[in-house]
């Protein structure tokens, strides 16, 4: 790969998700030389791809180009590549575009869906945690009310409208909010010709709780708030299987659907090389030390959500979430210019900031540490939290747009179906 | 297709496009059955497509969902169908999702990149006429400069940094510039590591002037704003072929290229069963009265790009844009009332409402009828103007939005490799 050769220490990066970012925003303007690598040229800012699956924002106002982030930084260099493989004997990267030589190494290249091994789930089903991914989702639901129109046969058309949603963590809960509001909003008004009350929609929780992070009151309450929206909750119900029309569980349930959203969990994106027992715990996840060092190595670090640490809050590792990854490239960040400077490290320590999820108009939940409040002040504080984490001038003024347009117009006019997901359509 | 029957007249338009949303928008709420076909869900506007290409602009802030349009018309009825075949026997249209009957048959199915015949440029260019052709665009030109990083090679670096448009009309015109303007305040920041100044920017256009439509004043500044801005500007050069690499002209000049844009012309989209030599004249349109009655019809009609009717002004057919299919769409709904209550209809008669482009920051030219005027204030009235016919309010406010902060901050964000273009890619 055509990275100059300099005399500041190279520190390769993989992955431009929060902790990535963060890292190399640190790192900013120092004496060393910055390679981020991912597979895409945007950091994504994942909190809000359900808002994008269900035609509430567009694409481009949750994605911020990388090259952006750090124009200013003259040692920055960022490739557009899939890291294939990590040599730890010769310090060295192998990606589709080249090998790349590395002084410090830092893996932070997130978590994909998990599918706990179900091949024919992972083929049916429909995940979210790329922007691709959330506009095949936003095609495939806008497709199938399409296609409800063209059928007589009532079982299909009703397939057509149910939505089973896998999981009842904060994305499978948002997801499942922003769907009742379009049946109640949009639907009626898009489809006067179908019966759109049919449509349902589903969420399946295995454990006996939705939000099982939160306080309990947070998620009794989001689950009276989904129950108000007409959205079906099934706890201590297992998915078994889909076969792209028939949802099978661990119990006599099972659903008609032609949309299966997955977001029943994940799993760290560990790279071959270090994907072995020796370094990989639960949940696939890549076990670090306290400074963020992967096991047996000085110099190759973790960090995010691909990045198993324990702490004592946490003895099963820290959540995969935005929080913990901002924070732990933050602190590498000056962890990273310490080590090079012969300094010791400070031990990594986690700032719990609190949990949040949103369920709809005026509906939300907030889990802070000594302050837990549901509903129109919480739902506030949400979109508040959200617009400032979201990254970029531009993006917030968009997202506020788009924002109060929905609120005062009960609308989503993202609905287009910009690039067809089912094959048969010849655009 | 799954229509009901009703006492009204069913008026079938095909096209959701200015044409057959002007006129939909007329029949809202009159004692007829609309049924309107387009293979998109949205009505695209088209004149911003190249802010989209150049990351400008979001796409969704551009589109707009068509059952949206006519939400509150209870005899609407929208379809996302292929239209394949007009049976003018039987009165029946033939799509991919099945046929319909029609009283009324309104064509408006626009127009589509014209290539005159030449199979190997239609395969390796790139065109612009929906939405996503012009993210293929603007995922290729950013993957160009992702890869032009990893070759050595001078030639094949330079042939990934140029860009040639074919056609110095508002199209090739407008994304001309935006490409200059990327070049000079974009690229140099974002790819610090490559010598962006040797990236070029070609139009080549067949004719001696370019925006031939417009006054010779307009032309001669458009051609001097491109020039300030360091676009190579070729006049009286026909472009003859183009294998991916070499764009060959009539002359000795030849353009080495991963990026071919063909702004060159459009053609009239005709149907099967109406595209004969009966009924197709210049530019494959369908010739049509001033009733804009297709010849031998009472009952169908064409109207828009692929509609060619004369006037005193223009002989050769009315020009391929926006005003004549918006105008004409109104007029038509107007006709196909008065039709209905046998009474006589009225000729259309085209209102110029004068011709505009714009080049870049502070750079239009506009021809009124009165008044011709360029620089600054012209590319206020051109902002201006697009805003107001931008079909939507949230549309507009996102579209404003960006436009202020490009201008403050000399800036396109949407720099966004969303879904790559080229196939090596694995995302």
């Amino acid at each position: 790969m055509n990275i100059p050769k300099t005399s500041y220490p190279r520190i390769v990066i993989i992955g431009g998700g929060f902790a990535g970012v963060a890292l190399a925003k640190k790192l900013s303007k120092q004496e060393v030389q910055v390679v981020l690598l991912d597979k895409h040229n945007y950091h994504t800012f994942q909190p809000l791809l359900y808002q994008v699956s269900t035609g509430g924002l567009e694409p481009d106002s949750i994605a911020y180009p990388i090259r952006k982030i750090l124009k200013d930084f003259p040692n920055f260099f960022f490739r557009l590549a899939n890291v294939q493989e990590i040599d730890t004997k010769k310090n060295k990267v192998k990606t589709n575009i080249g090998n790349l030589k590395f002084d410090y190494l830092v893996i932070a290249s997130g978590s994909k869906t998990n599918y706990f091994g179900n091949a024919e789930i992972e083929k049916h089903s429909m995940a979210m945690k790329t922007i691709p991914q959330s506009l095949n989702l936003r095609s495939l639901i806008l497709e199938n009310f399409e296609d409800a129109l063209l059928t007589s046969d009532l079982h299909e058309r009703n397939a057509l409208m149910n939505f089973v949603i896998v999981g009842g963590g904060p994305t499978g809960v948002e997801l499942a909010g922003a769907l009742a509001e379009i049946k109640k909003g949009i639907l009626p008004k898009d489809y006067p010709d179908l019966d759109t009350r049919s449509a349902q929609i589903h969420v399946v929780q295995s454990g006996d709780c939705i939000l099982k992070g939160m306080s309990s009151k947070a998620s009794q309450k989001a689950e009276d708030f989904l129950e108000k929206l007409g959205v079906n909750i099934w706890k201590n119900v297992r998915v078994t299987n889909y076969d792209g029309k028939t949802v099978t569980t661990n119990t006599d349930l099972t659903f008609e659907t032609a949309t299966l959203i997955w977001a029943a969990g994940v799993k760290g994106a560990t790279i071959k090389g270090l994907d072995s027992e020796d370094f990989v715990t639960k949940g696939n996840r890549i076990l670090v030390n306290e400074f963020s060092q992967v096991k047996g190595f000085n110099h190759i670090f973790a960090a995010g959500d691909v990045a198993f640490m324990e702490t004592k809050d946490f003895p099963r590792g820290l959540p995969m979430m935005a929080q913990p990854a901002i924070q732990q490239g933050q602190q590498l960040g000056d962890n990273l210019l310490n080590a090079i400077e012969k300094k010791p490290m400070k031990p990594f320590t986690y700032k719990d900031k609190g949990l949040m999820a949103t369920i709809g108009r005026n509906k939300a939940v907030v889990d802070l540490e000594k302050w837990k409040f549901q509903g129109v002040f919480a739902w506030y504080v949400w979109m508040f939290v959200h617009l400032f984490f979201l990254i970029g001038f531009r993006n917030r003024m968009v997202v506020f747009v788009n924002w109060v347009y929905n609120y005062v117009r009960f609308d989503r006019e993202a609905r287009l179906i910009i690039r067809p997901f089912k094959k048969r359509n010849t655009l």
